[in-house]
């Protein structure tokens, strides 16, 4: 075990170097380019003016056209207030941008979405909202991303009330996606089914109280799952319940309707004959004891998700009995990792213009997330990042699930949609390759060797 | 002149034409690129987690190194409510879209400027302004576009004072710097001083607001300026002075510090014996009359800058005796365009990492372009958008002086900046060849003969 954290802790070190020093000869990581032919200065008469103006009044006179006549149906802006950034907390919208800027390459090698950063400077829950809502009409869609919690829930909650363009706050949304594409898989894996399984989500912060709701949404029965925060399990007689009504309506909600077998006092009471734990909590190894997953069902289903450390190293939990282990990191098997969803439902959302995205959405997408894993093992309950049909095949079904739902405002077959997703990702990993190859993307690695 | 108008007439439709056809086709004119190589997936971990945190943390630690460690060094929003876009009046922010894409295109594709369009729906000027000083920790600097007058006034007048980095609204500081620029060479060529010169500023809207204060900053005296608007010749007994001290108080202050000879009522009496017209009013082409023009001193200057009419045709100008005509069209000599000024004035200041701009640097640059004029003569006061070397030149005046303002992040030679912009500049181009000529930019164009 130690010499697994040393070669962790060298590892990170040199991702580290690496990144202080190419930030600093690449200034950033993404930039605009044109997508249209300027063949001489004249082309400006189309682009601009005189011309523009034709494309304007078509727009004015119906807004909707803009998704149709401007690169908003491609668009997404990635909103941060920096309260929560990674695993460092609350370093200010300036220090999150080299990760909305990671954030936005991902976004655009994977899904071909042109993500425009946005880290911004606001005090309260309604500052945010009202820059996102000043926003809209520039955006085809918007990915929240590192803002603290309970305030992300609000924010969420009422842009995507708010908004006609899909909303994502990926620590939640996405997070909780992922988590349900590997659960089904686990599922699958340990022969259980959904609405006979019990699940214990350690942690109550963003990506597991979304995750309660969404496991709801694909049929898991509320009372068979447990909530539990530092202060222990979630249940309505627990002694700051009122104070949660006020300040977290969102965890005292769950604590009413969760854990019908009323678990009371500390976390490890709750682990006690469940079938699976997911725990979004503090960095371990020692989060999570080995003795508490020897004292869950068999085969017991562990989601240790934290970074950069899991609850617990995964070689520990399956000396304790685990029969299937997920963490949040790539060196192990089984990564739980965002970027297998959002880059695909943004494209989804976007091919489909859709106006919204839901609940039945994201089941459907972790659903096609589950399915891609042709023979799900205890090692294999999620893709890897690297599988590229994935992303289209995403794309697709979030496409055709937000037509059946009335939320789209461009409507295709599923295999349209999978058509269309393929050529935009396709074709824009030919522009990375051929940038690159062309020199248009400078190297500036030298003999950097981190990773490899 | 009928077949002027005709022919004007129709070669706007063929622009107008060709622009809703290519924008459905191009659906955008801008992407989102990566800057970065992405080698292979694991890369990931230095341009995302977890290399990324310690970029992260150096900048917590010192919010300033977010111009050395991430894209907002060269990144500007374009910032519009879409309330005055063009001479279309207020289509709203999805309508403004198509215009900002546009200009975005022209500070890439002339600057090496990644530009960001950013159209918004916001009701009042606290609003706007609100927005714009949220959004700032992710940018370099604002150009501000199309919004109406006063609010524009109002807006650009508190995000200067408020915000650290530079703010430009163009209609009012382009036109003016381009305006400034056009008149240094009409005077060199009539003979005139500065010091002793008239000016006739017709329409007073933002572009000729602005222009009164920086032809004040560039020596004119504020005596020898006359304003008008559609009611007539601004002056302090004028009847609305009351209203427009609540409404319009940059004009109000005009009314009371301008106009020395006290000339009141229509337009036309403050045209005699004036040496310089300079019209941003409505378009014409009867707007100025010959007899007007012909009551000016002798070798009259008359820049007649409406769009897409001038306010009066440049040979009926002649004609009444002017020595000089600018417009703000191609098809005519001594174009005054705004494109000539922007694309260098933000080079510029981005490359100096400037906390502001002001007049005595907007002076700096309509020298430099003024002086790019070799040989200045009645038809050709300015450059034409296709003198390149213009823009680094620009450039590099801007950013030195910004040095000797201490209004600088980062400090160089003029000799240093002029290379450093040169470089951006040429190898941004040579980005969009490249691009041409691989058909990573598709060429949708056809048989498309607009302007050729």
């Amino acid at each position: 075990m130690g010499t697994i954290r040393m070669n962790d802790e060298e590892r990170t070190r040199m991702f580290n170097e690496s990144a202080i020093r190419l930030s600093e000869l690449y200034k950033g990581k993404i930039n605009t380019v044109s997508k249209v032919p300027v063949r001489d200065l004249r082309d400006f008469s189309i682009w601009y003016t005189p011309g523009v103006a034709a494309v304007s009044l078509k727009i004015a006179a119906n807004p909707e056209q803009s998704f149709n006549m401007t690169g908003r149906w491609n668009s997404v802006a990635i909103l941060t207030d920096g309260t929560r950034v990674l695993g460092l907390g609350n370093v200010g919208p300036e220090a999150a941008m080299p990760v909305m800027e990671g954030k936005a390459l991902i976004f655009n090698y994977l899904g071909g979405v042109n993500a425009i950063p946005i880290p911004m400077r606001v005090k309260t829950q309604d500052e945010f909202i009202a820059v996102a809502k000043a926003l809209e009409p520039s955006f085809g869609g918007y990915n929240m991303e590192d803002i603290e919690s309970p305030k992300c829930f609000f924010i969420l909650e009422k842009l995507q009330k708010t908004l006609n363009i899909p909303v994502w706050h990926d620590d939640q949304l996405g997070t909780a996606s992922i988590i349900l594409a590997g659960l089904i898989n686990s599922l699958r894996v340990t022969g259980r089914k959904i609405a006979d399984s019990t699940v214990l989500l350690m942690g109550s912060g963003a990506a597991n109280i979304a995750a309660a709701h969404l496991l709801f949404a694909a049929g898991f029965k509320p009372g068979n799952i447990i909530m539990a925060d530092s202060k222990g399990v979630l249940e309505p007689e627990r002694q700051d319940m009122d104070s949660l009504m006020i300040n977290n309506p969102w965890k005292y909600q769950l604590a009413m309707t969760t854990n019908e077998g009323r678990i009371k006092g500390s976390i490890e009471n709750a682990f006690k004959g469940v079938d699976v734990v997911i725990s979004a909590s503090k960095p371990g190894p020692d989060t999570i004891k080995k003795e508490w997953i020897s004292s869950m069902n068999s085969d017991p289903i562990v989601f240790a998700l934290a970074n950069p450390v899991p609850e617990i190293w995964p070689h520990a939990a399956i000396e304790a009995g685990a029969k299937i282990v997920a963490t949040g990191r790539g060196d192990f098997p089984n990564q739980i990792n965002n970027s297998l969803i959002f880059p695909g439902v943004f494209r989804g959302v976007l091919d489909a213009g859709a106006r919204g995205v839901n609940f039945q959405i994201m089941v459907e997408a972790a659903y096609e997330i589950a399915n891609f894993v042709e023979q799900p093992s205890p090692e294999r309950i999620v893709p890897t990042m690297d599988e590229w049909e994935l992303y289209p095949r995403v794309a697709a079904a979030v496409a055709y699930k937000t037509v059946e739902m009335n939320l789209a405002r461009k409507s295709d077959s599923k295999q349209g949609f999978l058509k269309t997703a393929t050529e935009i990702i396709e074709s824009n990993r030919k522009i990375y390759s051929k940038m690159m190859e062309s020199g248009l993307i400078k190297n500036y690695f030298g003999d950097d060797k981190s990773g490899r």
